[in-house]
């Protein structure tokens, strides 16, 4: 099954309490691609990058399998840069730049080749660029997977909505999901934003794990209380690259089906905030991912025995 | 095997976003023992009210199989007091009031009755007089649980740790942690608090749940994802009390059965939450609480087989 991301492709700047680095490789499309490359064998990738962007790196995501014919090069033009500091506690971050360049007239071009998508991820853009990849596919995914961000909801709220109504799975913070839905309690957020239009809403709580909904379900997946949170970059991307790349491996959309998906998603996403930008993911073996799961399994397993009355 | 719950006896005024009460009958001890009463057929209290604490709060306590002879009533004195006002996302909150009243000479004396103990929770008071608990006792008990909160951390430390030594299990929250460690990392603050003495510890992280620590192992429990939290005062007594009662009740202290321990505690304090001070814990029937605990195993269940290479 063929899974295409669409996001971006960036440099990064980051500063944190360990140190600081220049630009590197950073952006959504390229954390989703190398998480999702421990599950699928091939992943196409729609964004948009600079002259400036770096053999290198676009080397790096082949090896990992990632297809960049939809990747469209302005040779004159600068990639999209982020500059970002993070704070003491490493769960809040101040922005200090943001230059678009590029993604100000990103005006997204899925290739023939990619038509044959069965999983589509959207990482974080203005929700009309997201929306128009849904609209130039020939045909519906079979599933639609979409993060966003509360900088929309700030500006293009109606569009948002507009977009969310026609995705299957949207994934958005637990800050997002009160400021989405005006309710404080993220039951109650859940209801609302299920009735916008997606199936199943995923809210992702940083270190205090994810919760999945479904109409009538609730699901809870933890994150693996670590020793040390080098850089929390690209980890919520990182987690939607996992979940999405394990499903379209699975080739299973059901609600039990994509427990392990955020399961694999929360390891991989673990991994992701040990090193600085995608250092990490870029040396990550299939083993690693897999004792990590076990971690996972571990780290929740209890044994009651409830006896029917 | 006999549990004893050291602890205070008080009334609450609170103010939540939902409305307030006059003063309420609280205290740590009595949301602990209306939760251990789930599971244990007695349960033992040393602490201290004024004249003015009303004899069907007394009443309601023996109702649910509290022993008070080790309750001193200073019929001239009052009862403590606490008023607080919650903020609108219900997880911080403000003192506005707070009378000692018969807590300033409070000078506990565990009656010979109770000398049987061999499940001793340590409810929040002062460190010193938690520690004369414990040395009042002429043998060990086979479990001490000891709770405190960051006001003796910024008081009394060096007294706090001193009674931190001589118990098995320390409850506290993230914050406190965090505080008493020095370590932002819950996982290296457990690693410095496990080596201040403790074999055990509980980090409490209110709606993201609770994580039980020893030396070797880590184990997540979460909080129910719930649609309302009409008052949290008690949920963390009544959680340490499902803890200490469902080990009491299973003569069972293996890192395995404090996992079981924790989801009943989370499953007790999940009902505290729905009303106003103790209301709902002293109408809450064992098969509500069954029926909550499996709602805890479906939440976190997954399925994921692991092929070893």
């Amino acid at each position: 099954m063929s899974l295409l991301v669409i996001g971006t492709v960036a440099f990064d700047a980051i500063e944190t309490p360990f140190g600081k680095t220049d630009k590197i490789v950073g952006g959504a499309a390229t954390f989703i691609s190398l998480a999702a490359s421990h599950f699928v064998n091939k992943t196409n990738v729609v964004s948009v990058v600079g002259g400036d962007f770096p053999q290198d790196a676009m080397d790096m995501l082949k090896a990992h399998r990632v297809d960049l014919e939809g990747l469209e090069i302005k040779p004159d033009e600068k990639t999209f840069f982020w500059a970002g500091k993070y704070h003491n506690d490493m769960n809040t971050r101040d922005t200090l730049e943001t230059q678009l360049n590029v993604l100000e007239t990103f005006n997204p071009k899925v290739p023939a080749n990619y038509q044959d998508c069965d999983f589509l991820m959207l990482g974080n853009l203005a929700p009309s660029i997201q929306k128009q990849v849904i609209n130039n596919l020939h045909h519906r995914p079979k599933l639609i997977v979409m993060d966003t961000m509360n900088f929309w909801m700030d500006i293009a709220m109606r569009e948002l909505k507009s977009t969310i109504s026609m995705v299957d799975v949207l994934s958005i913070n637990d800050e997002e999901a009160r400021q989405l839905s005006g309710e404080y309690s993220l039951v109650k957020a859940a209801k609302k934003i299920i009735a916008m239009g997606p199936k199943y809403l995923v809210i992702k709580k940083g270190e205090h794990g994810a919760l999945l909904f479904d109409k009538d379900n609730v699901f809870f997946a933890p994150a693996l209380p670590l020793e040390e949170v080098f850089d929390p970059t690209g980890a919520g991307d990182t987690f939607a690259g996992g979940f999405i790349g394990y499903l379209a491996e699975t080739k299973d959309i059901s609600f039990e089906n994509m427990k392990r998906a955020i399961i694999y998603g929360s390891a991989l996403a673990s991994f992701c905030v040990e090193k600085f930008g995608t250092e990490r993911m870029q040396n990550l073996t299939n083993e690693e991912v897999e004792k990590r799961v076990k971690e996972f399994i571990t780290l929740v397993q209890f044994d009651i025995s409830i006896v029917e009355a």
